[in-house]
């Protein structure tokens, strides 16, 4: 019997000494809306995005970044000393094609830090191009952990959505012996059988959160499925688009 | 509008920093078998039930508890220097009414002993008296935790399943702004609607696991729900009957 490469869900980054990412690909999860962002940006023609943990960070980085756009929120609004936010939308062809995008996350930046340089590939994950992960995933022929940003280190809906949803496509190739797996699988199931995305999505607090911030149409941006088929990748403190 | 009380869901040990339980009441899950079996004995007349951390400290509570049983196990066998071991079908009533069951197991006791004193109360949950633990929450008109054993800190589907059946049960009369307490209800309504309980529990890793043991007909056992109507409350170091 052929051995399928398997998959794996952590659900947060709490829970990240649980596993071992040694040669598997860990794809980083934060729906709302760092790797929504991230994959917009590259999509529409950015050069890179520099991922940075901390504002100070993200402003020392673009001074030395030439072409560089900081850009980064806390509270729902652009951190003070930066120039942009974390809107996928703020992001077309016009305005970032060649530039580098400095970005600084709370959630997500955390978990694709923690890491380690042992892992065959660090890519993101986004509704946006769900199935150039999967095309990814299954061209590579190696184990892989779905690793959601969660939020505040609370385990959240919107990445375990997408988990699931990459487990519903790849099921038939890979083994999905992990629980984590198999729950995120039933609660992509569930919202696919009954209604948009979207309309799942509302059902998270972080989706409240934001609402109260007025970036409902942002979360809408985020639910669309294959909007921006490429696939990121992280490689030296950079990302970019999977062989291009 | 009349402010209704909370329920959260906590799926792993090692997310349990992120919750507060200060006046809340904290239901212990660990339904292969931990709180299964501490149900089991209670309902048949066990005079009460001592949690301990390891083998060694079970022994020597054992040697200072009179007329107790020592029990636990350590890889599916009973451990080394207890008599008992931890299936639910080991206590029927002739044997274990009158009796303090003296037990050591690894996920369940962990999250018990994290609970910091300040919780309203701390009780036990298992299907075997899902409607008695929602009979008392419902009575006590307090914010709820409800608390996953998991397995060595993984969240796993047997217990999440549990939290689920419980937020299905309260959800008209509680709030559940928990992203994993939704994603919890998600899980046991699907579960409901397409199979028996103990069907569905077999895609769990640790039914595998357990299996390689010989152990289904007690996790069959641990899958009845309401066998046993009793609510185990934690005082002073031991779990009894609550209001007998």
């Amino acid at each position: 019997m052929r051995v399928q490469p398997k998959i794996e869900v952590c659900l947060s980054p709490a829970l990240w000494h649980l596993y071992d990412s040694s040669d598997k690909i860990v794809v980083i999860i934060d729906i709302f809306r760092a790797t929504s962002t991230i994959v917009a940006a590259l999509f529409n023609g950015a050069n890179s995005v520099i991922p940075t943990a901390s504002v100070e960070e993200c402003i020392q980085q673009g001074l030395s970044t030439p072409n560089s756009i900081t850009a980064g929120e806390r509270d729902g609004k652009v951190a003070e000393g930066l120039v942009h936010g974390n809107s996928p939308s703020e992001y077309p062809k016009e305005f970032i094609a060649g530039k580098t995008l400095v970005l600084t996350t709370t959630n997500g930046t955390k978990i694709l830090h923690m890491v380690k340089p042992d892992a065959h590939a660090i890519i993101i994950g986004s509704f946006l191009n769900i199935d150039a992960v999967c095309d990814y995933i299954q061209s590579q022929k190696k184990d892989v952990i779905l690793a959601c940003a969660a939020w505040k280190d609370r385990v959240n809906i919107e990445d375990t959505l997408f988990a699931g949803g990459v487990i519903q496509k790849l099921k038939d190739d890979f083994n999905i012996y992990c629980d984590s797996g198999r729950m995120a699988a039933t609660l992509y199931k569930d919202a696919k059988s009954q209604t948009s995305l979207i309309d799942f999505l509302k059902k998270s607090t972080h989706y409240k959160r934001l609402s109260q911030y007025g970036l409902e149409a942002d979360m809408a941006y985020c639910a669309q499925e294959n909007a921006h088929p490429i696939v990121p990748i992280y490689n030296n403190g950079e990302l970019k688009p999977f062989n291009v």
